[in-house]
Parts: C-alpha cells; sequence; structure tokens
C-alpha cells in the first residue's frame, strides 16, 4: 500500500530581494543551491512581500502628502495620516473605520484591513518608514513569473502569491491567494459523487487558499527569510493556462455572510 | 543546503468507521498498512464526519420533529423542517435566516451555516436520510484519539479534528480546525523581530487552521475515502498538553470585522 502523500519545500538562503530583480531567476537559483528539482505540475507560492519589493512598490512615509480625507480617517482610527493616505489610494471603498480596524476594498477587488500595506520584513534605510503595497496585478506578477520560470526551466508550474489575513468570526490569521498562474483556484466538487453516491451539492474547495496557508507552514512570518515555497506530489489541482484570482472573489450579494453582522 | 520540508500524508484503504469503532487503534492499523510510522510531533488531522460516525452523531431525519420555530425557519429557507430542528437544537444563536443560508452560532461556539449539519459521505440505509452532527465536544475527542494513540504507539502527537467552512468575502470553501489536541492552535509572532529587528505587532497565526488547509489537500472532499492525514517535519507548531480549540473562537467585541456588512 503506497499512501497519497504531498512535499512541502522552504527554500534556504534566499537572497534580499531588491526592486528591478528577476524574480523568477532568483528562485530558479535558490532551488538549485537547495537541491530542489523544479518540476512539471509544482506549485510555487511567494510571498507577496518579495513580489512587491522586486517590482519597487516600497514607499517611504516621509514622501507621502496626506489629504483631507486622510487627516479625517486618522483621527478615528490613530493611525498615521500618510499611512492613511497610502491606504486611501489603494482602495475603492472604505467599508469600515474604527480605533481598531481600517477596512477596505482594495482596488484590486479584495476586502482587507489597511488595504495590505504593511512594514514588516523591509529593509530600513537611515530611520525612513517604508511600507509595502501590493503588486498592482498580482495575477499579472504571477503570470510573469511563471512565463520566466517555463523560459529558464521548460517545466509548467503553477504560481501562487500569497499574503497573510485576518478573517472574521475566528482569532488569528491565515495565508489567502491573492495571485495566480496555470492553476485553477478552485476544486469544485458540485455534481460529484461521494463515497456512497450521494451527489454532492456545495462543496467547490479554495484550493489556492489551502495551498497558500500550506505554504505559510515552512515560509513563517518573523526572521525565518523563507518567502517561497514548492509544493510537489499535488493530485487535485487543476491545471490550466487561463487562471484568475478573479474567481475566488465573491460580489456582495452572492456572499452567504451579507447582512450577518 | 538542506532545504526544510514538511510531509503531509494521505491514509489509503481507511475502513468504513461506524458507531462505537475505537478510531485511534482504526488509524494506528491503518498507519501501519500504510507503512507510514507515527512518530513524536506528527499532526494527525481527522475528518470531522469520522469522529461523528464513531461517536453514533448521526440521526435519521424520519425520527426528528420539527418544533413551532422550525416550521417558521423552514418557511423562509425552503428547507425541510426536520433538518432545521436539527440545526436549531445545535446552536445557541440564529445569526441569519435567508433563503440563501442558515447562519447560526453552535452550541459549541462556532459561527457556520447549518450548525456543520451535513450528509454527505453518510452511509444511506434503506432510502433514510441521514444527518451527521458535529461532535458534541470536538476537543475532547480530540484528546481521547490522543491519549488512546500515545496508549498505542508511546508517541506524543497532536490530533486536529477538522471540517469544510464557507468564509465571508471569498468564494469557495477551506478546512478549519474545530478540536485540537497536544498542540497550541496559533503560532504567535508578537513581540519577535521580523528579518530586520523590527517588531512584529499584529501576526498571530491561526496555525491549526492552515494544518487542516493542508490536510485537505490530500483527504478531498467527495470519494476519495481518505479521511485521516499525517503531517510530518513542522518546525513552527508549539506542542502542549493543555490546548484548546477557544483560542481560535473570538467574541464579536474583538471581531475587527464587527459591524461591516
Amino acid at each position: 500500500l503506497t499512501p497519497k502523500y504531498i512535499t512541502v519545500i522552504g527554500l534556504e538562503n534566499f537572497p534580499l530581494v531588491k526592486a528591478g530583480d528577476n524574480l523568477a531567476k532568483i528562485i530558479v537559483e535558490t532551488a538549485k543551491k537547495n537541491r530542489v528539482e523544479i518540476q512539471d505540475q509544482d506549485i510555487i507560492v511567494i510571498s507577496q512581500k518579495i513580489v512587491s519589493k522586486a517590482e519597487g512598490r516600497l514607499i517611504k512615509l516621509s514622501e507621502v502628502k496626506a489629504t483631507e480625507k486622510a487627516l479625517e480617517i486618522a483621527k478615528i482610527t490613530g493611525k498615521d495620516q500618510k499611512l492613511i493616505e497610502l491606504i486611501l489610494r489603494e482602495s475603492n471603498a472604505i467599508l469600515k473605520v474604527s480605533p481598531e480596524a481600517l477596512i477596505v476594498k482594495d482596488i484590486r477587488g479584495l476586502t482587507c484591513i489597511n488595504a495590505g500595506i504593511d512594514r514588516s520584513n523591509i529593509e530600513p534605510k537611515k530611520g525612513q518608514e517604508i511600507y509595502a503595497l501590493l503588486p498592482l496585478d498580482p495575477d499579472n506578477s504571477a503570470k510573469k513569473i511563471r512565463k520566466e520560470i517555463f523560459n529558464l526551466t521548460k517545466k509548467h508550474v503553477g504560481i501562487i502569491i500569497c499574503d497573510t489575513y485576518s478573517r472574521p468570526f475566528r482569532r488569528g490569521q491565515v495565508e489567502f491567494a491573492i495571485g495566480i498562474a496555470g492553476l485553477n483556484p478552485l476544486f469544485d466538487y458540485r455534481g460529484r459523487k461521494d463515497l456512497f453516491g450521494y451527489t454532492l451539492k456545495v462543496k467547490n474547495i479554495a484550493i489556492a487558499d489551502e495551498l497558500a496557508c500550506t505554504a505559510e507552514l515552512v515560509m513563517g512570518q518573523g526572521s525565518e527569510g523563507i518567502p517561497v515555497a514548492i509544493i510537489k506530489g499535488l493530485e487535485r489541482v487543476v491545471f490550466q493556462e487561463n487562471a484568475s484570482i478573479q474567481e475566488l472573489k465573491i460580489s456582495s450579494e452572492e456572499d452567504l455572510f451579507k447582512n450577518i453582522f
């Protein structure tokens, strides 16, 4: 009896990433140094922070000028007005303003705290406060990295760019996929049979989010310095050329939890 | 350079579970048949459904008598009044009643659709509709299984009982931990330093939920018949004797998303 198993590998000694770096090339080289072979149908999960760095999405807070609206929200939230200004620029709608949290629908359509902007794991420069914005179009970032990895290795992999999110109703954060390439973000059981032939009606698994959570187990959030994980041996991922994180987004009309609070 | 890696193993040929079965014994025997050695600090993730079955938490719908309240809610939701009756018995508070969803705070404190009651992967009996209720006290179920696995193997493992949940704001379901034993469900970075010495202020990772998601990748939801996964090689889990899923629950006062909808 041979059990099904998957392997989740965190790449050690990943170099610090700076604006303009070719992330795909760094990933391929670091995998080689780790003696990890990149194969067809591997999933490569990449922390949002290094994608933002490579794409030059770092902002010095001192160079931001706050608008009237930012000043107003800063007063309510107790946060820095320049940080609020950054969050507003990255948001399409403000959903909640309170001393505890500023929650927005960001320009990518993600409902999240502070539009995903934070300052962890960013190299400080002369005491400047530097914040990272999310990649402008994470699907496109993932697609470019996937294409370049194919050019370098001739392997068809799946790419997930992940970030850490708070959820309603549960304490603690988990990892979400914010951009993907080469895989369907869902694995849909609706219409399939269960063990006893009963047709499943609701189950549609957000497999990209589960893969992001899986990668986080080896990546960590602090001083681990492991921004990339490779997941091997997956049987239940549908690899496909056209894929978008948009499929994980849900309109408020469709959201079963609407009007619940 | 040796990369960090974890292995996620789905146990094949897991027998069908019935009321009164000793789940720990079945897990140990099935692992042996799969030639998987159970070791200290393995995490064993178990699908809620087989725990419910072993604990006799299956209900024939025909034997349920609906109350007035269940009739009333059945009219709004369009669901079977006897199923509604079961959901009400398993709930402390009703949060939303609509044709799309019945969302409750269940008797365990979980905010979820239909109090976690469903009918997938349950052996049918003479055309009867049979539903599984969640284990009455999933932490206690996990604790008993952990103790029995220790008796059989002398190994200290972590146990997670998992179930599938819909989330607000995102399409698709992911796996959550609903009961645990032997591990801290959170990995807290608050007060720790990042790569560059900045002190993290918010990050507190719901590692038990991430482990549940990881297990789901090999378990599946349909006819796979893999209700147990073993995760090996974890470095970032805090193993401890006293642990409870209560730590992942959050009061509505503390919930950053309160009043958002």
